[in-house]
């Protein structure tokens, strides 16, 4: 069956609209790229590198407000020690698998060296969820010309999602999962502003899953579609990169990016113990040169967030259900199956509750 | 009509069984105790304190360990600092309205002297949600009294639920709120363990309410049941209390304190800017004599932790709907009514989704 | 001996210059009460309330930026949880001790009550350090018309230092303490910035008291001035707020904060295990209108921040220092006496090392 | 001139004795191990690794407790997300330069793989400071190779200190820096117990470096010995890492890292904001079985830990003093120089001072 977003099926879930591209892109001025590795020889790999870009190549210079939030800390997300000190973000984010952080993050540091970028030296912020149930990743299939791919064909626009990037060999609810994106419309403090989310999702029990509150991952059984579950389990863990255009300061951030957790426990995600679940926000609405001695700034109300906050969960939620909806049946390492959700048994699921 | 526990209405949810009590009190030795404290004259009062002992009279001297989570810190919850520091809870933790923090933790002090606790000082463990829209709260109430009372009646065995301690004057997603609690048992490391919850639930917009999935808020609307939103809203908050038998260490009860905002979100809290979603955990596994300098303690292992955190988001979500479906129609000061979840709308829902 | 602050004594830690009060006060805007009380009948009390306004009556609509930072968290400051969830101060914050802070921290409500602040609901501030070893603690003597005389007659200008206020019962470093003050300039991003710290100060051991790196806790034994060591240590702590007129964002005045650790290291603070040293900074330099649905902020670069951070940490080492030297022999419940610092063997000390 | 160990000039700071080396190797287990990577072509190379395994190889089944703390988080220490949220430690910590902490990162799980560690996949902790001022960091020199050598040349006894390691190129108080460490044995709960520090020191302003509380870096002007300043600074920041074999839990590691901010603040760090200021601690007397559902554990009563700090802070202290007193004078990247701390003004000025 061909796949598709969760709105192509009718399905809606939340309360508050999408943007345009119901894709974290309707931020503007946020880029996204892939770099997709697949191949069985010397080795089998279903890895790559997710590059969301918070803004232009000037991010190197003029900063983003930014925080993060760790739900359940079992995996990494580098630069968040400088993250949390300071609230700036001058870099593009990186989401790879567990095995390849480290070339990753290197290789944006040799990318901002190539271009000039105003510092002397970078932490970059790399995420990570891991493939290695799928993809031979002790093998180490990522090189830092993965990175540049995606660091450079980064675009502005649809986002691809499912098996693409740093989400190619990832399960999630024991479907196969990967990259999704969503975004919703805040009105608030007489503005329109906008949540956008990209999820790397990789976590989560068959039987948890939800979609608008029915429980669909209940209603198709490892019976009916086996799980990955049925071999031993490798882990899991979701990355979730929230993008607004709302004035937020860093303090708010954090606020923000805490309410992914809120749209992933409506998804079905509970942090399990061997979970990665962590969070980045940023705001565009601000940019702060560093080079500059002093920045006027903008700031929402604290009383005016809550529309966002319900933005951000809506977001990711969506996010997550639209990278299972993408994600096609993936045949990795030892022959292993990852298979898609079915989009019939999703439809058939939802009807019998009432929600088509 | 007559008010239940959500059990006995037939709606069930989550997917681990409730103990015996299905409360707070099945983790052997909690036991809870409310003075609730209502009058018309000289003022409008409709609040109390509700008082939980994570053991009997000896946790004065040998503690448990304890950790917290601000999910969304517009409330108040002292001792945490503490708690935060040393991961040692020893002594009752209360829960009241926001303006008699002060007199209730001054009166545990109290309390603590008076019963020649072993420490010369006490750092008091108050939390608090906002009852000022039924309650004159500004006319402070609460006395030391009241505290003692709730301490000295403290009780294992059933929980009284809805307007009752802590939670006579709140409101929760439109309804009247209050207190409510839950429990389950969840089988890990070859053993069964208790997750009770507690809740003073007084958050929450309508729309948002859902009973395992069912968007029940929307099915009642403002025009079927009055909505205390048509007057100025003044603030709302939720405060979790979990207690657990399993063996963990202080940084473990952070995460499982953290897992309450994963129930709180299936009951429909998205931790709105003017909450005070703030939770705490306790294990009663081990007791940490304070006057001994070496102690052996149990740890459950990390990866052994997952169904403890599902037992944790389910106790919190059934003791929320717990507290909405006890608690009764309320009239306060000048003339306010908060009006009860009516329990046969909210059976019909259920059964429009297919859930009963 | 008539009593001195640390420069009357020609002793000058740290490199940067004081401001004209050299105390908090010098940050245009603060203001600083005391209520002193002491009394033998019906029971001993050295004790009382020390309040500082961030602002004028207008902080109540109009807020401060701050953030907090517990360097070893054996005590409470109330409203923490809010600070550090949207970084706002919009109240006088208050400290007392240990037994007394239900009492303040209602008293600040009842306050704002009275003064009609905008809020419905309040979060109070207040901080505290124990003084049980001087004072009958347990018989609670502060009342709520201490609180209203310190919040009422806070005033800018010279603060009282020593056994004044909230200080008056403490003991340092086995000296008599208690409240100190102390002001830096800084020179950064063009402009000249203050600093200002007031300590409540009640910790450390005698043989790690130094002043300006000179060991002068060695240097006068106990068989010189007796120790309150010599009877049973009642805990221990410090509290440290720190003003500042440079534009801070909430995540600046976190970073602040944290840099009380160094002056407190400076002077012989090592955070033991019973001590609770929490530090509070705030930055008068942008006002956040709670009215206001949208605000402009400066902010000062992130690298604009290390003289800053040198200023606060010398403000905090000069404030305990000033608390020593202004505090005088303290006579209390059964006949215990804090002995003041000799100031004459203070400055022996110091020309012995070449420091005078 | 040769080098020197602080003690073998006669120079004592602290009170607490130092074990038998006076290093971090003096807690049971540890072992340290360095690669040193210095050549002028293909380009200027003065830095490298080094690793601490905190036990032998059976760390990576039988993990320690671990918490760290960030003082001033301009810097990166990978893998902290999963200590913070699990407080195990279950591989060796490495050190690097900032530019290499990816390619050291994939080393160590490269080497967990091939050494057929327990666990699928890994999240290594290494950490790092800048040495972009001597050596030509932009082009990546560090291999896994060097991270190989240094795990695999770990080894107990003593430690090679100054311009070796992850130290080779660093800069600290302008004074050549690099590695240092040092020990400290603390009596408490009847028992004796090894608090041990390794350091990699890089920041710092001359004038504020004391010694003792002797003001040594006023004391040697840059007219005396010249400093980097002189040239553009490339950042700055100082690792502690500190090993105990005092049974701790991890929220008790946490808090015996946080004292590693003394030790910094008694040698001269103030935190600067471009300082990557990032502590971890971990003990080594419980071992947690990666593979056991329940461990029994020991914890040191809260009330014992204060002789734990303080030996914190002296191993801290003194373990930065011998780094400077290690390292030699270095020539670096377009011939600059950083000069190593003279020992004979060292000495003249603590004499001056009357300590010596």
């Amino acid at each position: 069956m061909s796949r598709a977003r969760l709105r192509d099926l009718g399905i809606a879930v939340g309360a508050l609209p999408p943007g345009p591209l119901n894709a974290i892109t309707d931020v503007a001025g946020v880029r996204v790229g892939h770099a997709t590795v697949v191949h069985d020889e010397p080795f089998v790999a279903r890895t790559g590198v997710t590059a969301i870009w918070p803004a232009g190549p000037d991010i190197w210079s003029d900063a983003v407000f930014a925080g993060f939030h760790s739900f359940n800390g079992n995996g990494e997300m580098t630069g968040t020690i400088w993250i949390a000190e300071q609230g700036l973000l001058a870099m593009p984010v990186c989401i790879t698998n567990t095995h390849s952080v480290g070339v990753v993050r290197d290789a944006v540091v040799d990318y901002a060296v190539r271009h000039r970028a105003a510092q002397p030296w970078h932490l970059p912020v790399v995420a990570e969820t891991f493939d290695g149930w799928l993809s031979e990743a002790e093998r180490f299939p990522v090189t830092a010309a993965h990175v540049f791919a995606a660091l450079g064909g980064a675009a502005p626009g649809p986002v691809a999602e499912g098996c693409v990037g740093g989400g190619t060999g990832m399960v999630c609810h024991e479907f196969k999962g990967g990259i999704g994106t969503a975004s919703r419309l805040a009105e608030t403090a007489g503005a329109r502003y906008t949540v956008g989310a990209l999820v790397q999702a990789n976590y989560g029990a068959r039987e948890l899953l939800r979609v608008d509150g029915v429980p669909v991952g209940r209603a198709i059984g490892r019976d009916v579609v086996p799980s990955h579950r049925d071999l031993p389990d490798l882990g899991s863990s979701i990355i979730v990169i929230l993008a607004t255009d709302a004035p937020l300061l860093p303090i708010q951030c954090q606020r923000l990016a805490r309410r992914a957790t809120t749209g992933l426990a409506w998804a079905g995600g509970i942090g399990a113990n061997g979970s990665g679940d962590i969070f980045l926000a940023f705001s565009t609405a601000n940019r702060v040169k560093l080079s500059a001695t002093m920045t006027d700034v903008r700031m929402l109300a604290a009383d005016q967030m809550t529309p966002l906050f319900q933005a951000a969960a809506e977001a990711t939620e969506e996010a997550i259900l639209n990278a299972l909806c993408a994600a096609e049946t993936t045949t990795g390492r030892q022959g292993r199956v990852a298979h898609a959700l079915p989009l019939d048994k999703l439809t058939d699921a939802m009807r019998r509750h009432g929600r088509l």
